[in-house]
């Protein structure tokens, strides 16, 4: 398992220490929600450690051990352009806990067919992440299309009766596909957690 | 146009009164939501009257003038069979409005085939009137297959954060289809009504 | 169909790159809740494009094929000066779709009179878009008022109790009047586009 | 003043009790909010107190002292047959507090020409006492015709998105007409206590 | 009556345009939630107005026309030092309407000894407004203690479960006090005018 | 401690076991929310444990040992005749871990007078319970006039607005008054029970 | 797979129908959420089907192919006895797709020692449900135990602020441990369901 | 007991002033969320005061008088560094009213180990103050660990789905644990207040 940091409403300093102290011990570090500056900090602090940046998702990722544990992929799904950081936060931490990754962007519900054409590549991954804000809907149509897991994540995208994600959420939890699941507004990272676990199973 | 009589919250004896009056004036009489008490009384009350009575959504309908006033078919489509009352009270309502109706059942986002198999009724239809409870979601899938308008009806089929029909809603305000307007919850009569009105331009 | 773009959310270079696509092989497109940067670029960059720029609602559009789609006008109706930019919205998506546009502003339901002076323009139109915040009960008195499709577009002009938009839009769900379709907070885009849809019936 | 009584939620023996307590010492008791059993035992046990009992609200009353209070008259509108119960309790509430009430019944919002029919009785009115549910749209536009005080009643009636009355509470609290205060949801007592304080001035 | 404009979400522009044409005509002009730019603004372009300027509600005031219209003193009063803004908007309403008004600020209902002590003032008033944020209990005691007409301001002041005064309006929606009536939050012009109304019955 | 049943959503049957079980080994056992068959059952098998049985809340309390362990009195006050079962409960559960109650019953904010009249009982209790439905207010309240620890327990009295109780939750929570902690909307058990544990420091 | 039924909102007719269609092609058949009539018509109909018949959770299962699926056990945890019906739901749709389930019941975090007890238990699950109402804490205690993935399942058990479930439930998608994912409230099917395709993996 | 002042909305002349006026006549004042320009302003005024100042909480401390009133430990715990804001108001609170407190931090439910590493402490403590952000569990479980009082507070940290506290507050309320009560979101002032008086009992 690689160590994580919420990096979001911890100071530049805090950050820093907390990663200085888990490079020593772990080969993979990931921290999420890092703003810029945290991001250059830490860059400019481990020059050498072929530490990435991911400026939609604010992840920095310390990928050094690069062990493949994931018995299959792990498809991310999502709807939208917007739903993109989101996704990217899930593939990051699929990522360098040990898992391929098949990224499928901009397949929404309303054009259906764009979906269709990319169902055998759904159909092949072990475990399904869906990112999808607005109506959400996404994860109940690919539920009906694979028989894998699904770990649907709302997002926050969307304004007026989305509320903030809201809308995403209720519509997931009330998926009429049994095979899903769903995490917290926005968390990518929860989703690509999860789906590494079961990928390891 | 028919007269309307919303029959819930009404005592048998005061819908029993107002039918008789429009009777006495109109051809078409619609009564939305009666119960089986009301429905019988207003049975045995117009003996000859040709009254239907629909018991799954409650309607009673006295459709003396059929002139076809549409200028084309009106689809009703519903995702599960929970849904029928909602659906069977739009298109009850489409009718005695003087349209066609063509109605499509069980034809679930999670069973995205069934739905494709009907693709060609769906855009023979000049509006499509969607009902769906849980997440909500076909609207935004019908919504992206046909040009026609769509009226979305949440219902409030589910449990628990269904909410009593509050995520289907909030997911068909924010469809990604931009076809797409939505009424109340559980408000077949309206959609029927406002897809009658759009069918007679 | 003119092609659309989302513009919240996306970076300039983002509008720009799609923008650019689109230009070269549709004659009209359109962008909503762009910011006075993106505006400026897309001027910037298509210089005899006739690119129009609407600030209040963040409309850009290119508006080259202006053959009429629509058989009839469409009323684009607003209660208040603050629901101007919702209404702007509607206007400018009715128009880049073939429509014409009669727009009747500041008809708020506190002062009925000035709104029964523009019956007979509400009467003369094929569809109406009503854009109200606060309480929302514009889109019911003219419902009432008219006997064409009515789309109702509460906005988030407001405060306290309105909780950006929540007040108009379940009061717009719950009219009394049966020919009232609903869209989502703020979405001028989308009632424009329904009533172009259904003008063209 | 007369002494009430909230009757919800009571046994018949303690309102039994109450009641026995205040006609000792009151001229004027009123009970809001009585089930029939309970109706049906203080008419047993006051035979000759001239009780009234009003089934829709529940209401009973006591009214010995009908001396005359108010220096004008109530109106008290109501914008359904539904929204009946609500006015009644507000009527009531009214007269035995020592008001003329005027009540102006059934013209809702989305038929706007049998409230204008109505506008001199409106105007006549002292204090306006307006009951609505669904959309809770009349007394904005009640508010905008009159210079009186107007008492904003939102009912529970509706259903859906009406959120038993949530809708229309919200819709009277952003009501762009500034005379217009609102009260609990169903409060037809509270309105009509404190138009008659209003009255009294 | 004062002419009012609602000066939030207005530019320096539209607000100094409609200002223009007011006081053409208007002896007294009320600008509510005006910005510093908007104040300095209208300042400059009238210079000889008398205007006054009220930085905490924002509010900017023409009264050349002092003549008194209201019949007796109205209170207005307030819990806290944060409810100062609202109170100053109900004041500052008040005044321009032609009413004489006692300020009684800081009294809050956890130190029920302080409100006794202006007891006399309270019952002197012939209509008290009372604007309070947090839990929203001063209303109700206030209502217990005069027999007046009571307008309750619910205010956004609070933090956590206040949710943005939804707790203060709840509270006050459900006062166990009879003759209290609620506007929007933060809505201290909406108390003002409507008590002004009350003030010369 | 006593042994305490949660009773509500247990068959007769089971609760009848469990009470049979704790009866063998604790001295005091409590059940609340117990139903009259439920009630009934338990007198019927323990006829002589000297049980009694609090119907108005559906307490059900064997107190046998009757030890004081509180080392003040514990005040429980309640606002109006329909908390009086939340009120009971509060009362019983302190009662049967050790305490002397002084029940303090129909103080409600508008009519401050009677709770002031009994101010010197208020202050000689160790610690307050305060029970309150509607707007929830009692607490901040008293809360000013004791120094001592208050638990307010919102309870779902009330209608409309209040949402079973929501109304005075909220208001609890944002009491002015630093010295309330608050429980869960009618819970009189959880009260009763920290103002033992209280009690007894 | 098992083919499933939600009887919920379904005659007895309409579910006999479905049933007997379902046994005439599938081994196993699982009927959730069906009452006391339903159940003993599907017993009298299928005499010799082995039909089971669970009453806490309205489950039926006809259960006829008893192959193992699942290639290790699934841990079926609830935190008190009233959240038995769902983790019953769970249980009875795990098995039926293969899986041995190891039931953990009454390990509420209050009593966080006998969680610990069941330690060894529980890491030796694949997949562990969790069932809870309230509060909803437990998945997240247990999530920290395990690194096995955690279907959590909140239960509508509770009162006031449970809302119904939706305390549990948003504890529960807050959960601080990584590797849990929700269902909707008492959707133990659901939970079983997605368990039982992780434990195929 | 010390002065409070709550700094939040105060400019800094106010706070200044007040500030001033207390010192003149108490020996502790606490200024709560205070910026960084409130903080160098009374630093500034009051040189010689020995005050404190707390950046992460905004707390502002003059304490002179160091009289110890609290009869035994209040534990401070907190779940996760970000939850520290709030856990630090609480400490800062409870020392100036004589409090002895023992900080106990970074103890969440999903590392159940470290918080049992602590149960000795725990169980010392007189009363216990619990701060948790996210689901709010922690409460639930020390509740089950400690005998003593527990004050629980929700603090708005998370994201999504936290809705700015809403979920820990609403399992807070919901505990499991009879001997918590609640104060608001983020209210650590509230909490050492209303520990501090249950420490002098």
């Amino acid at each position: 398992m690689p160590e994580v940091v919420f990096g979001k409403g911890k100071t530049p300093e805090q950050v820093s220490a907390i990663v200085k102290t888990l490079l020593a011990t772990s080969q993979n570090v990931l921290v999420t929600r890092a703003d810029q500056e945290v991001a250059e900090r830490l860059r400019g602090e481990n020059p050498e450690s072929g530490m990435e940046h991911f400026p939609a998702s604010g992840a920095v990722r310390f990928w050094r051990d690069r062990t493949e544990r994931g018995k299959g992929k792990i498809a991310v799904v999502c709807a939208g352009t917007s739903d993109l950081p989101v996704a990217e936060e899930a593939q990051v931490t699929a990522e360098v806990m040990g898992n391929q990754v098949d990224a499928i962007h901009d397949v929404g519900v309303a054009g259906i067919h764009r979906l269709m054409q990319n169902r055998q590549r759904l159909t092949e991954a072990r475990v399904v992440i869906v990112c999808a804000g607005m109506e959400g809907a996404l994860p109940s149509v690919i539920g009906g299309l694979v028989s894998a897991p699904v770990i649907a994540v709302p997002t926050s995208v969307g304004y007026g009766a989305s509320f903030h994600g809201l809308a995403a959420l209720l519509g997931m939890l009330n998926s009429c596909a049994s095979n899903v699941t769903v995490v917290n507004i926005d968390n990518g990272f929860g989703a690509g957690y999860a789906a590494s676990l079961m990928n390891r199973l």
